[in-house]
C-alpha cells in the first residue's frame, strides 16, 4: 500500500507506464512465473467492463459463448502448415500428468483454431448448420521473450471468436462486422481512436488468407495492435476436413473466421489517457466513477459532514471515502492515482453554502456546484469527460500522423523514436503489399501496421520501395 | 443435430444423464483430450447464469475479482505438507516451453492457495490490510482417472475465493457466510435443496483445519458435493510466511479461507430436475425461458399466425421458432429436450378465439390462456414452476433421508445403491468424526458427506462404530 513515485512521461515513457500500472493497483509482475502478471482488483474490474461491452455486442449479432479445452494434442498444431510454423516457438508443453509421462504431449492453447476445427468437423454437415457463430472467453499461453504487463505477457485473457460460413462473401462480411465492433468499443467506450485496416500479407495471422486490425496510437506515438479479425478462407476447413453439403447438394469446405481482443486493451487504455499523476480512466470503464471525500477538522463538524456526505453520495451513486486513518490530502492523492474520473469534496464551508466541489481527473479543474444541481451535473460532467478524452486522443492521433513520399523520409521520421523516449508517428506512405516491402521497414525497426479501410489521404501513388502503383497509403510505425 | 434417443432413468441413470447432456446440447466429451469436455452454447449459457448469481453476491459482501497465473512453480506445492500430498497425484506439469526444457517445471493450477499465499505475503503487512477478500473465475486442471461430463473432468471452470483475516473468529465467519451464499444460490436459483455441514476431518481439503460443504441429492439418491468452503486456519499463512502486525503491534500469521463452486453444479442441476424426455431447467437459469411455436397448415394462415406470434412474443419476451424447415412437432420435441420452461403454441384456431396454448416443461400440462392475460400469466407460471421444482426436489430429499442406528443398518440400506441403478439414500447416523469411522463407511463404498450445521433429528447419540457419544447424526451416502 506504499505510494510509490511515478516517473514523468517525458523522462521515460516505459518506466512511466510501469509506474502507473503499479500505482493504480492494476496489476503486478508475477516474477516467479516467467512473463506472467497478477491482474489486481482494479485491473480486473476494468477488464470486466470491457468484457461486458464486447459480450453484449457479440450476442446481439448472434454469437454464442462456449468453452473448449485448454489442452490441445500437439499433433493438431501440425495440421495447418503456416499455423504450426507461426506458433511453434511460443508453445508451452505438458509432458507429464497424473504422475506419468504422456504418450502424446499437450500444448497449452496459444489460440484455438485447431481444436475448434476438430469439433467443427463433427458438428457441421450441411448448409443448415451454418453459419456457426461461436466465441469463448479464455486464458492463452504464448511463451514470450520480452514481456510488459498487459501489453505482452506469457499468459493473457482474451476472447476468441470462431465462425464457419458457407461462402466467402459471408465469412468476409463477418470478419468486417467484428472489426467494426472492435472499433466501436475502442472508440465509444475506451475513448481510444483506432485505424481500421488490413494487415499486410507478411503480417497476417499464421494460417489466414488475410488479417484485419484496429491500430491505436499511444501517447509516445507508438502503435498498438488492439484487436484482430482474420479471414481464414478454407485453410482450416481443409486442414481439419470440415466439409458441408451446400444447397446444391455438393460437398464443400467451410469458410472460417477467427478474431480476438485481449487484456492487452487495458495497456492501450492506460497509455492513451493516463498522465504523470497516474491512471486516468474514461468514465464508461471506471469501476468507481465518483468518490466523495468528506473534510472536517473538528469533531463537532464530523457528524454533520459525514451525514450529508452519505446522503449526497447515495443520491448520485458515489462512493464515500470515510476512512478514519487517512487525511483528505492522502485520499485525493490516492484516488487520483487510481484514475477515478470525478472526486467530490465536501467540507463544513460547503455545507453552509449548500455547495460541493467537483474535481475532474483529466483536467484537474475544481468547480463548486450547488448540491441540488449535482444529480444533473455529475452525469453531464462524466459524459463530457468521456468525449473530451476521445477528442484529445483523436487530436493526438491526427497531429502525429504524417505523410512520407520516400523511404528516406519514413526512416528519418522514425529514426529517434523509441518506447522510452517517444516521438512516434503514424507515417502514411504508399507501399506495395509485398513481404519484401515489410522487410525493408523492419530494417529501421518499423512495421506496416495496416492498410486503412478508408483512405483519408490522396488515393493511389507509387510504392516507395518498388515504384509500383498502389491503391492508397499504408500506416507505418514503430509498435508494441 | 441428430436427435438421439434418451435412455430412461429407471433403466440406467448414468446413461440417462449422458444422454440428457448430449440431447440438451449442453456439452460433449472432448475424446482427444483426456477427461475433458467441450461446454457447448446451452451449457455455457447456464454457467453464465450461475456465475452472475454468485458474482453479484460475492461483490455485495465486499469481495473483489482478480486473476492469478495458471502456472505455478512446482516447488510452491511442496510448501504445505498436506496440500502437496493431496494434490500430487492429480497434477499436470509443463516441462518444456519456448522450445526448451524448463529448469523448474510449472504445474497447471489444481487450485491456487499456494500462488496466492506467495502474493499475500507481499501485500499484507498490517491489520489495516485485512481482511483481504479476493475471488477469481478460472480454469482448473486435475488429472482425474474416471471422468463424467460436468461432474468430474480433467479441466473445469470454477470460482475460487481466497481471503485473509486477522483472527480466527473473522475467518470462520467468512467461511460460513460463503457457505450460506452457496446454499442460497443452490436453493433459490438452481431449485436444488442442499444440506449444509462440516466435512469430517478425513474428508477435509488438503491443508485446511476444517472444510464445510453443501451436499445435494440427485434423483438416483446419490450425493453430490456442490460447493466447499474451507477454514484454512494459519496453515498456509505459516507455509508462505504471511505475517501481519496486529493492533497490539505484534506479528502474527494471517487466518485464511478458500472456497469454490464449479461447472460441476451444472451436473447437479441436470440430475436434480431433468426427466426421461430430456433437460428440465429452472426458469431462473433458463437462457431461453419461453419459446413460441407458430402453427399453420395453409399458406394463407402463415402470414397472420406469424405476425401475431411475433407481436405476442415481443410483448412477453419469448423467442419465436419460425424455422421453415422444421415441423411444429419437431420443434416441440427439440425445445423439450433443451429444457425450455414454457413453450407457447399459436395456431389459426387460437387466433380466432383470442387464446394461446401454454405448456409447462416440468408437468407437461397444456393450458389455453387468453392472449391479453399472457403478459401476467407467463411470469406467474415461470415463478410457479421455479418453486414447484424446488418443492419436488425437497420432498425427494426428505423421502430419501432415513435414520440408521447401527453399522449393519447403514450397510443394508446402501447395499444395492449405484449410480446406474439408483436407490440412494442420505442415511442419518451417529458417527464419531474420526478417520477410522470414515474408513469403515468406505468398506461398503459410502462416505460421510457432512455433519449438518442444523440438527433436524434427535440430538446426541452413540457412534455406530465406536460407541462414543456424539453431538448429532451425520449424513452417510454413496456419492459422485
Amino acid at each position: 500500500m506504499a505510494e510509490s513515485p511515478i516517473t514523468p512521461r517525458s523522462q521515460d515513457f516505459a518506466a512511466w507506464y510501469q509506474d502507473v500500472v503499479l500505482a493504480g493497483d492494476m496489476a503486478e509482475p508475477a516474477e516467479i512465473v516467467k512473463g506472467c502478471m497478477v491482474i489486481k482488483a482494479n485491473g480486473y474490474a476494468v477488464w470486466e467492463g470491457i468484457q461486458r461491452e464486447f459480450d453484449t455486442r457479440f450476442k446481439a449479432t448472434g454469437h454464442r459463448n462456449v468453452y473448449f479445452p485448454l489442452l490441445i494434442p500437439q499433433s493438431f498444431l501440425q495440421k495447418e502448415a503456416e499455423h504450426v510454423e507461426g506458433f511453434s516457438p511460443e508453445l508451452a508443453v505438458v509432458t507429464v500428468a497424473g504422475g506419468r509421462e504422456l504418450e502424446e504431449p499437450y500444448v497449452l492453447r496459444p489460440t484455438s483454431e485447431t481444436i475448434i476445427g476438430h469439433f467443427f468437423a463433427k458438428w457441421i454437415q450441411s448448409w443448415r448448420d451454418l453459419p456457426m457463430l461461436l466465441n469463448q472467453w479464455a486464458n492463452i499461453i504464448r511463451w514470450e521473450l520480452r514481456t510488459r504487463m498487459f501489453l505482452r505477457t506469457t499468459e493473457f485473457l482474451w476472447q476468441e471468436g470462431h465462425t464457419a460460413h458457407s461462402n466467402h462473401e459471408e465469412s468476409l462480411a463477418e470478419v468486417l462486422r467484428i472489426l467494426d465492433i472492435y472499433a466501436d468499443v475502442a472508440e465509444s467506450i475506451m475513448a481510444m481512436p483506432v485505424v481500421k485496416g488490413a494487415k499486410t500479407l507478411a503480417e497476417k495471422f499464421a494460417g489466414a488468407l488475410r488479417s484485419y486490425s484496429i491500430e491505436a496510437m499511444m501517447q509516445n506515438g507508438l502503435a498498438l495492435q488492439a484487436g484482430t479479425s482474420h479471414d481464414l478462407g478454407q485453410n482450416f476447413g481443409k486442414a481439419f476436413d470440415v466439409k458441408f453439403q451446400n444447397k446444391e447438394g455438393q460437398l464443400d469446405y467451410v469458410w472460417q473466421t477467427s478474431w480476438g481482443v485481449s487484456t492487452r486493451l487495458i495497456g492501450g487504455l492506460i497509455m492513451t489517457h493516463s498522465d504523470d499523476k497516474g491512471l486516468v480512466l474514461p468514465p464508461r470503464l471506471a469501476p468507481i466513477p465518483t468518490v466523495l471525500v468528506p473534510i472536517f477538522r473538528k469533531d463537532d463538524e464530523r457528524a454533520k459532514v459525514l451525514e450529508a456526505a452519505h446522503k449526497i453520495a447515495a443520491d448520485v451513486g458515489a462512493k464515500v471515502d470515510d476512512r478514519e486513518a487517512s487525511s483528505p490530502g492522502a485520499k485525493f492523492f490516492h484516488w487520483e492515482r487510481q484514475g477515478v474520473p470525478v472526486v467530490l469534496e465536501l467540507g463544513p464551508r460547503d455545507l453552509a453554502s449548500g455547495k460541493i466541489v467537483l474535481k475532474r481527473r483529466d483536467t484537474g479543474n475544481k468547480e463548486p456546484v450547488a448540491q441540488e444541481e449535482l444529480a444533473a451535473r455529475l452525469p453531464a460532467t462524466l459524459d463530457q469527460m468521456q468525449s473530451d478524452l476521445f477528442r484529445a486522443a483523436k487530436q493526438r492521433l491526427k497531429d502525429n500522423t504524417v505523410l512520407a513520399n520516400s523511404i528516406q523520409e519514413v526512416e528519418s521520421i522514425l529514426a529517434d523514436v523509441s518506447a522510452e523516449k517517444g516521438g512516434g508517428k503514424f507515417v502514411m506512405a504508399h507501399l506495395k503489399d509485398d513481404p519484401k516491402c515489410d522487410a525493408r521497414m523492419k530494417e529501421f525497426k518499423a512495421t506496416v501496421r495496416n492498410i486503412p479501410m478508408v483512405d483519408e489521404f490522396d488515393g493511389p501513388g507509387k510504392c516507395i520501395v518498388t515504384g509500383e502503383t498502389v491503391d492508397r497509403r499504408s500506416v507505418i510505425a514503430k509498435a508494441y
